[in-house]
């Protein structure tokens, strides 16, 4: 289903500023402050309907999770979810997220979860694919030190390419799962998508990838 | 099917002592003058009934091909492969692939190919694996600076830790495929496993992956 215009959505998403930061750029380095604790920032790029960030900060208390989501007829849903949720260990950003670094300083975010990104299966639109190298060199750069990036999908192309791009990008493979929902992990936090596409029977795919030596030398 | 004791094994060998080589230590550093050219070697651990080394050197004239394979009652099989084959580029090797540089010098190997290696699934065997980083270390010593490591195998689960254990080696890589006969690689060349595998529907997992950086600090 295509999300609809949603007329009232401005409005909403004013109304829940406590939820989604208006001018989240003026937070770089500084969201610490947001949320008034030193515990570790973990982002999710794409966060859709809300699903995976909300679940995520249900199980994990001493973290605090930042969504980003482009399209606003999407996350006024997630809003709706992290309102309803009542945890305060969430903020959206309605943004494009076209260069993390004007959002997020240097070693500002511990995790960075990729879930389902758009697979942009064309070569000629390889560099929109959030594994391409330029999004990585923004990963790297937001990432602390020991840093992860959590990427799920159930696109095959998409993961090998992913796989390789990190790979080529001196990136170290800490897992590589090709059928999560074998695995039984219970701490695996479901996407709206991840449920639908797994109830089919279809394989998901997940990889842990960081940066750790490149820092390091 | 198990095979079965050939009491006429060892004969059969002898026999065919111009491909199968019986003192294949004493070549170490000098398989060039074994071939008798400087084409480049290539290098198949578990070579089995020897249908992909065959294949190989039907379809690379210009490479020599060198097939290691344990089990005498297995390679026995490949050496009749070879011989009706009339390939003059092939070796094979009746040994355990242990330490490869007992047989290898330095950069003597271009490329290792690990075709449907034994799984050994369970994890207090995983140093028999053949992508365990004692292996890793050997294959480095005798790959060129360039030289490549190209597995295949049915199995997800040793793909996976494959995956993992050359990233973390420091390995790249090159190429993954996680349904090698959906891509048809016209120059892909099936072994015995991967043929009766790969009939019944079920995927086969590709890699390529190199030392390249490694080398070149």
């Amino acid at each position: 289903m295509r999300a609809r215009n949603k007329p009232w959505a401005d409005d909403f998403l004013k109304e829940n500023n406590h939820i989604v930061e208006l001018t989240p750029f003026d937070h770089k380095d500084k969201w610490k402050t947001v949320f008034n604790d030193n515990n570790p920032i973990h982002l999710e790029i794409g966060t859709g309907k809300g699903q995976f960030i909300t679940g995520m900060a249900k199980q994990h208390k001493d973290v605090n999770f930042i969504g980003i989501e482009i399209a606003k007829s999407i996350i006024v849903s997630a809003v709706q979810k992290v309102s309803d949720s009542e945890q305060g260990n969430i903020r959206l950003i309605n943004e494009d997220a076209k260069d993390l670094r004007e959002f997020f300083g240097e070693n500002e975010v511990e995790k960075i979860y990729l879930n389902f990104s758009d697979p942009w299966p064309k070569s000629r639109h390889e560099k929109r694919r959030l594994s391409y190298n330029t999004f990585l060199e923004q990963y790297r750069d937001i990432l602390t030190e020991n840093g992860e990036i959590i990427l799920k999908t159930d696109n095959k192309s998409l993961f090998e390419y992913s796989l390789v791009s990190f790979s080529k990008f001196g990136m170290e493979l800490d897992e590589v799962l090709l059928n999560l929902h074998e695995e039984n992990d219970p701490l695996n936090v479901m996407t709206e998508y991840e449920e639908k596409f797994s109830e089919k029977g279809q394989a998901i795919y997940r990889c842990k990838a960081s940066f750790k030596k490149q820092k390091k030398d």
